[in-house]
C-alpha cells in the first residue's frame, strides 16, 4: 500500500486496484476552491492509471464528509478563475465537480459516516454509489435556508433518483435526512450499521476491482450517466438569480457571524440558519 | 388566522403563508362536480395571492380523504358542462383536476389520515407531496373493479413515481394499500405515526412558507411537473372506451344499490365490488 | 383444472383464467436452449387463448427458479439456430426471451421461492410483476464474475426500475441479493413471508383474472413496456465483446469443472466463481 498527501487536503491510499481518497479540510471539510482544485488534479492523475479500478471517498473528520461549499469561496479568486476556465461548456464550477466525478473512468464509491450538506450532498449524488452509516450518515440540501436553490447538480441528480415529491421535500424542506430515509428515497444505495460499513465497502470495492478486465468499463459504457444540458442550465439560471441577490449575501454574512463553518455551528446548521430568518 | 367556508364543501384557514384547505363533502367526501368546482374556484383565488406560499389539504372526515369520483356525477350536468369548458385542451375533466393542482404556484401538500380511492388517489398523486398516517392512511386505484381503468391521470402519475410492475399491481390488483406499502412504492413521500403527522406536516409547511422570497418559485420552475400529452390521451381513450360500456353502467348501478357512497359500504368497497362479479 | 407437460420441462395448470407454468429442468433449472424453446412454444400457444388472463411462473425446484443461462448452451446448436431465426430484429436470443415475456398479452407474474441468477433474474425483471419469498427468494446478476456483463436485457430493465447506483451495484457487485433488498431497490414488487406468498399470489392472480373484460388489455396498452432499441444494442455489443473472449471461455470451463450447474455449486456460485480468480 502507498500513502501520499495532495495539497494537504487529500490523503491517497492505493491497494490492489482500489484508491482510497480521504478528504481532510479542517475544521468541517468545507468544499473550498482549494479542495476542488486538489480533487480535480488527483482525479485527473488517477484517470490515466489503468491499474486503479475503484475509487472510495471518505473523510478524515468523524462528523463531516463535506459540510458544504465554502461560504468564503470568493476569497480564493485566483483558484476560482482557474476552475471556471476548466469547467466544461454549459456547466458552472459546482456542476463541474459532480460531472467530473461522473466522467471518472473508475467506479466511484462514497462511504458516508458523517454529515454532507449542499455541495457535499451533490458530490455524493454524483458518485456512482454511496453507502452510509445508519447511525452517523446524514444528508441535506440546505441551500433553501440560505435563500438559494442547489446549484451543483442536485436538482438533476435527485430527479433521476427519486420521485419529484421527494426531491421537492429535500430541497424545500431543507432538513438533515438520516441515512435510513435517504436509503428509502433512493438518495444513496444503502444505509448499513456503523459496525459493518467499513467491511462492506472494502469488500465490495475489492470485489469490483478484482473483476476480469473490461467488465467495469463496459458496464459504465452501457449504463452511462445522462447529462440533461437544459436541466443543468435551468438549475444554474435559477441558482444564479438567487445567489447574487443582496438577501443571500446578508444571510451568508450573518451565518458566518453565528457559527457557520465551525464544528458546533455546523452540527446544527439548520437551526442556526432558521434562527436568522 | 382567518377561517372561511367555500360552497359549504371546503374550509379555508390561512396562517403565516400556509393555507389549509379541509374537504368536507359528507358522508364520504366523494369528488362530486360541485366539489371540483369549489376547488377550482378556491385554487384560482389563491393562485393570485402572493402571501400564500404553501397549501395543505386535509379532510373533515376521519375515515375518508376523498372516497372517489361521485358515481352520480352525471346528475350535476350543468356543472359538468362548465368543468368541461374549463378543462385545458387535451385533458378530460378528471385529468384537469390533477393538472390544476400541479400548476398551482404554491407548494401543495396532502395530509392523508383516511381512505383515498380512484380520483382521490389521483388527487394525492398530483399534489407536490403527500404524508400519510401510518395507521389510517390508505390508497387505492379501485377503477378496475368497476370495469374501467383510472381516467384522471393515475396511469401517468404512478408511472413517474414507481416501477411499471408496481403501477400494474396497484391498477389491476385494485386493492386498498396501507401507507407503509405506499411509501415503499414511492406513491407518497412518507408514512408517519398518526401521533406525529400533524406536527410534522405543520412544521414542514411553515418551514417552507418561511423560506426567503423566490426559493419556492425557482425550485418549482427547475423541477417542473412534466405532462406527457400522448400519455394523457392514451389514458383517456382507454378509460372512455370502458367507461361508457353497458357493463360498467350495470356495475355502478349495482354498487349504489349495495352500499357504495355510504360510510359502511365505502369502508370495504373492494369487498363490495368483488361481491358483484 | 387441466395439467399438461410441455417438452418435459414445463408443467402447465389452468384454472379460472390463470395459467400456472412450473419450470422443471433438473438439477438446477438452467435456462437451456430447450427450455427457451419450450417457453416460446407454450407462450405462443397461450397468447392465442383469450380465456387465459394471467400467467404465473414458478419452479418445481425448491432451491432454484432459474439458475442462469446454460453454460453448455452451444451444445444445442440446432435449437440455438432456430431461436436466432425467431428473435426479433435488433435483439439477441437472450434479450428476445425477456421481450417475448413483455409482449405476452396476458399479465405475467413470477412467484420466486428460490435463487434466480443471470438470465433467470432477467426473466424476472422482464415479467410484469414479481413477488418473492422473504426467506428464500434471491436474485443476482452474476455475469461480471464470469468476465461478461448481462446480455439479456438486465442493463435496460434494471435502469428502468431503480437508480443507476443500485443497478451498478447489482451488476458489478455481482452478489446474491436477498428479497428484502430486492424489494427496497424496486427489483421486485414485494418480498412476502414464505408462509403467505402462495396465498397472496394466488389471490392476486385470480382477482386480476376475474376483472371485467377489457381492463387488463387496456391497462397494459396504456402502460406499455418501453423498448429502447439503442440501449439493447449497446448492451448486446458490450456483452458480445466480452462473451467471446478467451478469458471468459476459460472461466466457464473452470466453473463447470468446479461444480457450476450442480446443486451444491450453484447454492454458493459467487464463492465458487471468486475462488477461480
Amino acid at each position: 500500500m502507498t500513502a501520499t498527501k495532495h495539497n494537504n487536503l487529500l490523503h491517497l491510499n492505493i491497494e490492489n486496484g482500489v484508491a482510497n481518497i480521504t478528504l481532510d479540510n479542517a475544521p468541517v471539510n468545507v468544499l473550498s476552491a482549494s479542495l476542488i482544485k486538489a480533487l480535480r488534479h488527483l482525479l485527473d492523475e488517477l484517470s490515466n492509471n489503468n491499474d486503479i479500478k475503484v475509487i472510495v471517498f471518505d473523510s478524515a473528520n468523524p462528523d463531516f464528509f463535506i459540510s458544504h461549499v465554502d461560504i468564503n469561496i470568493l476569497e480564493e479568486q485566483n483558484i476560482l478563475d482557474e476552475l471556471i476556465k476548466a469547467a466544461p461548456d454549459g456547466l458552472n464550477i459546482f456542476q463541474a465537480v459532480g460531472e467530473m466525478l461522473r466522467e471518472q473512468p473508475q467506479l466511484t464509491i462514497v462511504k458516508l459516516k458523517g454529515i454532507a450538506r449542499g455541495g457535499g450532498a451533490e458530490f455524493i449524488a454524483a458518485a456512482d454509489m454511496c453507502f452510509a452509516s445508519l447511525e452517523k450518515g446524514k444528508l441535506a440540501q440546505c441551500e433553501a435556508l440560505m435563500g438559494i436553490i442547489p446549484g451543483g447538480g442536485a436538482t438533476q441528480y435527485l430527479s433521476s433518483k427519486m420521485t419529484r415529491g421527494r426531491a421537492l421535500e429535500i430541497i424545500l424542506g431543507a432538513d438533515l435526512f438520516d441515512a435510513a430515509t435517504a436509503e428509502q428515497y433512493g438518495w444513496i444505495n444503502r444505509a448499513l450499521p456503523d459496525t459493518e460499513i467499513d467491511i462492506f465497502v472494502d469488500q465490495l470495492a475489492h470485489h469490483i476491482a478484482d473483476l476480469p478486465e473490461g467488465v467495469i468499463k463496459t458496464t459504465k459504457k452501457v449504463l452511462p450517466p445522462v447529462r440533461n444540458a437544459e436541466g443543468f442550465k435551468s438549475e444554474n439560471d435559477g441558482w444564479a438569480t438567487l445567489a447574487f441577490s443582496p438577501g443571500t449575501a446578508e444571510i451568508m454574512k450573518k451565518a458566518m457571524e453565528n457559527g457557520a463553518q465551525t464544528v458546533v455551528g455546523e452540527l446544527k446548521l439548520e437551526e442556526l440558519l432558521r434562527s436568522l430568518m
